[in-house]
């Protein structure tokens, strides 16, 4: 009898827009269960992107694994099936953590820089996980003042968030990909550890193609761009994930 | 024949919502001329309210003084005239300071505090100073990394501010009244030194009056709360300015 066979998925703890979080026999450990329902602009579009949470969760398992070997400390425990992802019980920071290597979405329209300007070094953006307010940005002072995440915290985080690109950017770059941004997030494990949680995934990143500069992420799906379910699994097979 | 009279002004460099900027026979001088002209949300509206110009340049000439006395280094030379500041020629930075000590505005709307919460420290915001954009809120990482000031710079604008703030609210206490929030901006005079530029007036702070919380500020304007020249002249009456 293996470990994963002992696991058994309990109570629905809550439900996302593109994952469902379950309880297990064990108080320490969740299960992350990959849907295939896509939304974009705070959930004014919605649709299906047919076998989505099987490559995520595959990508995700993978990237995680990815890092962990490299020191980040990350909730990942062990993929169960394709679409379930056994996680350490956590804490989420309210906050989303944006890591931006290439000007492009949100900080297009901000700054007016052209979509595809490559930045001299990256920037961190900060939004308030509040679908009532439409997830804003915050700025440091905000965070700290309102006491979203102490000062501690937040500088760990910041260090975290450079230091997962700088693993990840190369390991795209390797497989033809330009890793545009991306959002991350945190949280507190029951033994008090700060740790990447969440996903990583094309619904949670930017990759472009790094010769043609093709969309290989979920601004396809906003965009209305096609090839959605082509797309995910191209990401999967580029990276090498096994289902 | 005093210092005053030698002073003409001469094209105008520059003209904004509320102000026009001239040149003057001294190459290193600018004049401020504050107008009447009120407009809110970014321009869309639009008004006039009556010798705001006169009380806003003697409020602004008044606290750039008290700065000035308290080793702030300023842009304010002098006043001139009922509408008119002597000012170093600044070369003035793409980013406007809000320091804020208790929720109102944007504030409210971004976070979902209630209105009138007192922050516990005081929070800076900054702005990028683009109409065609908006004035879209940056952080200090977007700041830096597209070259809008320089790290030390920043660093010295963010202290400023903090005195400034420092110095400002117990001020306008003792003249019941809270300073609820207001925004700075900041330059390089042709030396090279940094100092506060602008304006500090009813149309760049927000005033409470503390016993009433009644607003003592542009917000009658944005909200058509009326009384709005009775305001600004209540401003300048309880701070002793003279015209």
């Amino acid at each position: 009898m293996n470990e994963s066979s002992k696991i058994a998925r309990r109570d629905r703890i809550y439900e996302g827009k593109a994952k469902i979080v379950y309880a297990t026999n064990r108080s320490d450990l969740y299960v992350q269960y990959f849907k295939d329902d896509a939304t974009a602009f705070n959930g004014e579009k919605r649709g299906v992107i047919q076998e989505k949470g099987v490559w995520n969760n595959g990508i995700s398992c993978l990237l995680f694994q990815y890092l962990s070997e490299r020191g980040v400390k990350t909730h990942f425990e062990r993929k169960l099936s394709p679409r379930e992802m056994l996680v350490q019980r956590c804490s989420i920071f309210p906050i989303e953590v944006v890591v931006r290597n290439i000007v492009a979405g949100s900080l297009w329209k901000r700054t007016g820089k052209p979509e595809g300007t490559v930045l001299p070094e990256p920037v961190l953006e900060f939004y308030y996980k509040s679908d009532e307010l439409g997830d804003p940005m915050l700025n440091e002072d905000h965070i700290r003042v309102f006491g979203l995440v102490s000062s501690g915290e937040l500088k760990k985080i910041r260090e975290e968030a450079l230091r997962i690109n700088g693993i990840l950017k190369p390991f795209f770059k390797e497989r033809k990909i330009l890793l545009v941004d991306f959002k991350l997030e945190f949280g507190t494990t029951m033994k008090g550890e700060l740790v990447l949680a969440d996903e990583i995934s094309p619904d949670t990143c930017r990759f472009w193609d790094a010769d043609t500069l093709e969309k290989l992420d979920k601004d396809r799906f906003r965009r209305d761009l096609g090839k959605l379910e082509e797309t995910y699994q191209e990401m999967a097979d580029r990276l090498g994930v096994e289902i």
